[in-house]
């Protein structure tokens, strides 16, 4: 699989802006598909990164099956685009039930996320609201995954707890769909090493797997074992008795990922365009109209083995300069300098007044999240708006 | 000056959502704006922390001349809504000149920002380019501040320099309007105590009013000498020399406010409200559908006197719980735990399920922009929406 290279930036674009490598996108998602393919299990992506129809859609022509959401806003954005298979993978609140229930009764197929009885009661209880209202009690169900906790990193139960047929056995004696478990190891941003890696990918196979025997053991229905992060999808050697993976910033890749080591630089599909817009050659800086507003406050490679400030800096057709990084940051300046200190007044002259650069972000979720659209060089030449979404 | 008690949150919101308490934005506004008129200066507010028409509205009717933006498109959003005089306070790209040049033509009297000859030369080819075209000479005019470095903290020149005079010859032979001088000092949000808060506010004074002294002497106009933070704006003793000062975030405050030793959490306007979404007793956490989405990546107060992690928790009504931050976040996922890191198994009882709590943010810029809009708790008790612009 070869990537072609990257396309100049129209002159006519506003700095700073997102810009958004169709060749490299495509590529990130055959490559992610494919592996998907290869594994046997069917690919869920979450859509929380780009939070954009079209991405979404080339996704689903690629083989892609339902999306995974990390808001309601984005369930119902995305349903209404005509994805109507989604989980929305963030353990469900109480009070936003009836608007998950308004969705399903609009057609669309919402999966919600427990990891507690008493999340459980709270969705049997909006069940039983539900049946009392509805004409038919098909209407009124809610389709539930148990949220495990496979690496001690966030939210979920133990694969070998008590509570996890407890819940299993509230949710599915108290008129809710059981539909499996679901587990994210996030703590596989931390790895370093293809056997760290392949090791966490394991890990988490291994608990969801372990979680939905027991349920499965007690009498309890668990069509679905859902795992997945972008280091572990590209990392698992094996995915037996696991029926879907989730990924999402694998669609861009970023700064954090090349860290890990599950990415290389020309893999990265979004970066800011930015104007030099002054310099400071006692300091060794050249300013650019791009701070975190547009870069975010994100620091993600701060605690990795390169940190690379706010950003690696590229020239403005996408090629990596080596060591140069946005070394810090206000709201619409960004400082651009050589990462290791050194004070360099060439770069004066080598980035004058005007030059246009492009920075690869540290956290691609962040940094697409300051913008409301991407400006996408298209695989043809051309320059194409493709909208995002934001907020609740 | 007293403020009334917070509002409760409506029922009816969806969480996350950005709460904008309209009394204590009120006593923001009431607070600098008496501060300037006893001081005998004018102030320019900085919009980009609300980035809403309804606050800058009210800032006028308290007494404000003129606004200060960070982005072009805030210049024509705001120009859009009836604000025709407008600072664009960051130093200027060639390439926005003609947009800069538009926005004239219709009416606004936006005036740029430059730090270098070469910016100085930029801004006199448009006037040149301007004027082939334009009907009427005036027409073509483009009004300039020179950037005045009074802290060594980002871009400017300094109020000695000789490149000083340079730019301001450059300007005003070439045709440019030089209308004077500005500064900021970001260098007084490292400041922590009354004196040097107090030697900041003089020292960005003193070094601005230096500036127009020597262009003055050199024979070059400059009637404007702006100055501005909010740390300085409210800890300045005098203002001698000064015509405008612009600050921004004290139309909100936030945490790193708070520690910078301006504002008291009482006065803090802007938090997000949040739904308890789980626990984790093992680890003392509990798990809200804030995340770094809502408060953004901004860590603020990391280096301040009082870490409060991504935010202080504040119960639904507004009132703060002394000691308990958000002490990590991911996307949508906020964790709640006690600062100094005791387990302490009573929050999850203290906190159920569903539990709505605010939480105060580090930096009100970051965080606002995380938002399309503000759910505005009225002082008569009922609920606004307030829109407010982002991107570029």
């Amino acid at each position: 699989m070869t990537i072609a290279l990257s396309q100049a930036a129209p002159a006519s674009l506003i700095t700073p802006a997102a810009l958004l490598d169709e060749p490299r996108l495509m590529h990130n998602l055959r490559r992610m598909q494919q592996r998907m393919d290869t594994l046997g299990v069917a690919l869920r992506p979450h859509v929380k990164t780009a939070k954009c129809i079209e991405v979404a859609q080339r996704q689903r022509a690629l083989g892609a099956r339902g999306i995974t959401v990390s808001t309601l806003k984005e369930a119902e954005t995305f349903f209404d685009a005509g994805f109507d298979d989604i989980l929305y993978a963030v353990g469900i609140a109480p009070g936003k039930l009836d608007a998950v229930r308004a969705l399903r009764q609009r057609g669309c197929r919402l999966t919600v996320l427990v990891d507690s009885v008493a999340a459980a009661e709270a969705v049997v209880q909006a069940v039983v609201r539900a049946e009392r209202q509805a004409e038919r009690q098909a209407d009124a169900a809610l389709e539930v995954l148990i949220e495990i906790d496979t690496d001690d990193h966030r939210a979920g139960v133990k694969p070998d707890a008590g509570v996890l047929l407890d819940i299993g056995r509230t949710l599915h004696r108290g008129g809710a769909v059981l539909r499996g478990v679901m587990t994210h190891a996030g703590a596989s941003y931390e790895c370093y090493t293809s056997e760290a890696l392949a090791a966490m990918a394991e890990q988490e196979r291994a608990g969801c797997v372990q979680a939905a025997g027991r349920l499965r053991a007690a009498g309890l229905p668990c069509p679905v074992v859902s795992v997945g992060s972008t280091p572990t999808a590209l990392s698992a050697r094996r995915l037996d008795g696991v029926t879907e993976v989730r990924a999402g910033v694998y669609v861009f890749h970023d700064l954090v990922m090349v860290n890990v080591g599950v990415a290389g630089l020309e893999e990265l599909a979004l970066s800011v365009l930015a104007s030099v817009i002054g310099h400071r050659p006692d300091k060794g800086w050249v300013l650019v109209d791009a701070g975190w507003m547009a870069m975010s406050r994100d620091r993600g490679t701060q605690t990795q083995p390169v940190d690379y400030g706010y950003g690696a800096v590229c020239d403005e057709a996408g090629q990596p300069i080596d060591g140069l990084v946005m070394s810090s940051a206000n709201q619409e300046h960004g400082v651009l300098s050589w990462r290791d200190g050194r004070i360099d007044p060439a770069l004066m002259e080598r980035f004058a007044l005007g030059t246009r650069l492009r920075i690869l972000p540290n956290h691609a979720c962040a940094t697409a999240a300051q913008f409301g659209h991407y400006a996408v060089l298209t695989a043809d030449g051309t320059l194409a708006q493709w909208e995002r979404m934001n907020g609740w």
